[in-house]
């Protein structure tokens, strides 16, 4: 995929020596003005300090550069961890001649190892040195850990006849590695916006699709999604609960769906990608506990491994979840093909036609409690032989 | 292990072919004299048809025979799942010429195919023919089904000059299989106790055991524990809150933590038993979220199987658990081994000692938040190649 250039923001990618060397593990975005900016950050109560650090600069809602690094998340170090946050943001500062308060840092790899502090600082030259609007690629590169492969997506917008760019980049291979597999996103786009539009955007994009994935329902310490938008493609501000607005929360949302799939598809020994589609409930948060209760079961998900229609394990992990359910109004699918109806199996036949749909790479579980009108989805994988194997032997 | 009579109990076993043929799958335990009775049931809301029509009988407070089958848990299978609950419990009560009432009725196994009437029923009489009260091994091994070991424990308590005898059967591995593996469990006592005495002694007893393992947190359908106290030792009723009531209560929560280990034990593919302490909470309701959010990460439990001190994992799962948490007070201990002080790490070295604590089949993980007084344990297994391949091909 050819990534298109967003105009004002520059990326560059450099080898600091944090992980083996040889390969780039620092990055850089920055924007030639400073961006309107919002951010999500993880739940986690163990918080890293590159979090500690940017969550309040994000906040004041202005943001010129983002300082990444990969193979140390800079997490449980202590004071001393918030020093190389600060001192790393500081130096970056006064190499590209901004403020301090308009640098994020961003750490993802091992939990409760030193970050070097000179390594991060001495590549510094070198990532200002390297920044171009084409090299947003290396950053998606240079961000990875356990990734098999660099996640992009981009979408076009056009707002009052100007082009406008959304590009967003991410890490993650499902959150199975919380001290190494941080989930990282950032959005960049040249759209012009009023301040106040970004951040319950982002909120909305974000639970749609980062926090609608499992492959094991661990969560990191270091989570951090952000958007920067810049004005550059000179369009008039988009105003909240405009119809512009909603084309840019619909890009945003996009893309960042488009990074979260690729996500769960990367999850270490994943073999399928399966959408977890649950209607009927009572409201949308309680559809989304049931459907997080579907997508999380290590029952349910061996299951998909082995190509099994186990509904039981289903209707069980349903039942478990907490939210009010009348076992005999459910009904679940396969892609199209009911396996249950109104609590009661379909029968041998139906089964054997769903089992062809689990062996498809693929497929959605629908799952309609028939009580009211909340729904919610969640995209998970298969639990597989090689995510214990590689879980298992990690740091070995 | 020689197996002790409770007096007036009595236990058969029989060949109902429900499973395949050649193998016991029927249970009868009958008391002498209509006993005392609790229970404790699933809190999942799909809940099995023999659960709906127990329930109501065990909570009016007497019981004076079980029927237990295995092979189908008779879930999933509507008005007439019921109507075969209640038909075999009547037929259960004529022939043994008692109330229908005192009749509560479990069963274990497949969900969502039709339980077949007239096996069980064609059952009872070989089950009333074989009463004995030696027979209490034949229960544990009747109501087997991914159990690769029956499971039984007993205690005796001196009460007022008379001997005591406490005796519990379970099956179970480890809540692995929800369409299977239903956790029953049975504590039968000659004891004679104030009918009030044994509902909130069963309560605790199961928190303390049951509700303190995991081996992937799905909770089953149809998982259920009676206690039945008939009296016949002679004593004189044991009132709550006397000392007797302390010995009994102690010896009915040991008899049920002698299960709940051989059932994490017994969780497929589980190579080592994993006792998660957890001290210094806000309260003990924190401290169990906490200790439970450990027991159960995928990520903490794949560790195991690899023998790694991984204890950022662990801090992880304890950030995410949602209870309060100051990172910088944690300290975290493989048996006495120390490898995190106040959130920091304690070394390579420590880490190297904690690794030998690792390849032992069973060790303790200690969690200190060092926030307040809340405590609370939780038993947990590794999570393996065998756990996916068993799950993965269970139906194929």
């Amino acid at each position: 995929m050819t990534i298109p250039t967003v105009q004002g923001f520059k990326f560059s990618a450099a080898d600091g020596a944090i992980k083996a060397p040889g390969r780039n593990d620092c990055a850089l975005i920055v924007s030639e003005t400073p961006a309107h900016c919002a951010g999500v950050f993880t739940r986690n109560k163990v918080i890293a300090a590159p979090l500690i650090v940017s969550k309040p600069r994000i906040a004041a809602g202005q943001c010129q550069a983002v300082l990444i690094n990969s193979g140390n998340a800079n997490a449980c170090t202590g004071e001393a961890g918030l020093e190389v946050a600060r001192n790393s943001s500081a130096t970056l500062a006064a190499a590209l001649g901004i403020d301090d308060s308009l640098v994020a840092v961003a750490s993802t790899g091992v939990i409760g190892v030193p970050l070097p502090l000179e390594r991060l600082n001495g590549a510094i030259p070198t990532l200002c040195q390297g920044l171009a609007a084409e090299n947003a690629t290396a950053v998606a590169e240079a961000i990875m850990t356990t990734d098999s492969f660099s996640k992009t997506s981009c979408r076009t917008i056009e707002v009052g006849g100007k082009s406008c760019q959304v590009l967003a980049i991410a890490k993650g291979a499902g959150m199975i590695h919380p001290n190494m597999a941080t989930m990282l996103g950032f959005v960049m786009t040249d759209a012009a916006v009023v301040p106040e539009l970004l951040q319950p955007l982002l909120t909305k994009a974000v639970d749609d699709s980062f926090n609608s994935i499992t492959v094991d329902g661990d969560t990191s310490t270091n989570d951090m999604v952000l958007v920067l938008a810049n004005g550059a493609a000179g369009n008039t501000p988009i105003e909240s609960g405009s119809r512009d607005a909603d084309l840019l929360a619909r890009a945003v949302e996009e893309v960042l769906l488009d990074l979260a799939k690729m996500i769960v598809r990367d999850g270490e020994g994943a073999t399928k990608l399966v959408q977890i589609e649950l209607c009927g409930a009572n409201s949308d948060v309680e559809a989304k506990i049931a459907a997080r209760s579907v997508a999380t079961s290590s029952l349910v998900k061996t299951a998909f491994f082995g190509e099994d229609a186990n509904w039981g394990r289903i209707i069980a992990a349903v039942g478990y979840s907490g939210v009010d359910v009348d076992p005999n109004k459910i009904d679940i699918f396969f892609d199209d093909v009911q396996v249950v109806s109104q609590g009661l199996t379909t029968g041998a036949q139906q089964e054997a036609v769903a089992t062809e749909v689990l062996k498809k790479p693929e497929f959605r579980v629908t799952v309609d409690l028939h009580l009211g009108q909340g729904r919610a989805h969640y995209y998970t994988s298969d639990l597989t032989y090689d995510y214990v194997k590689i879980n298992a032997d990690y740091r070995t």
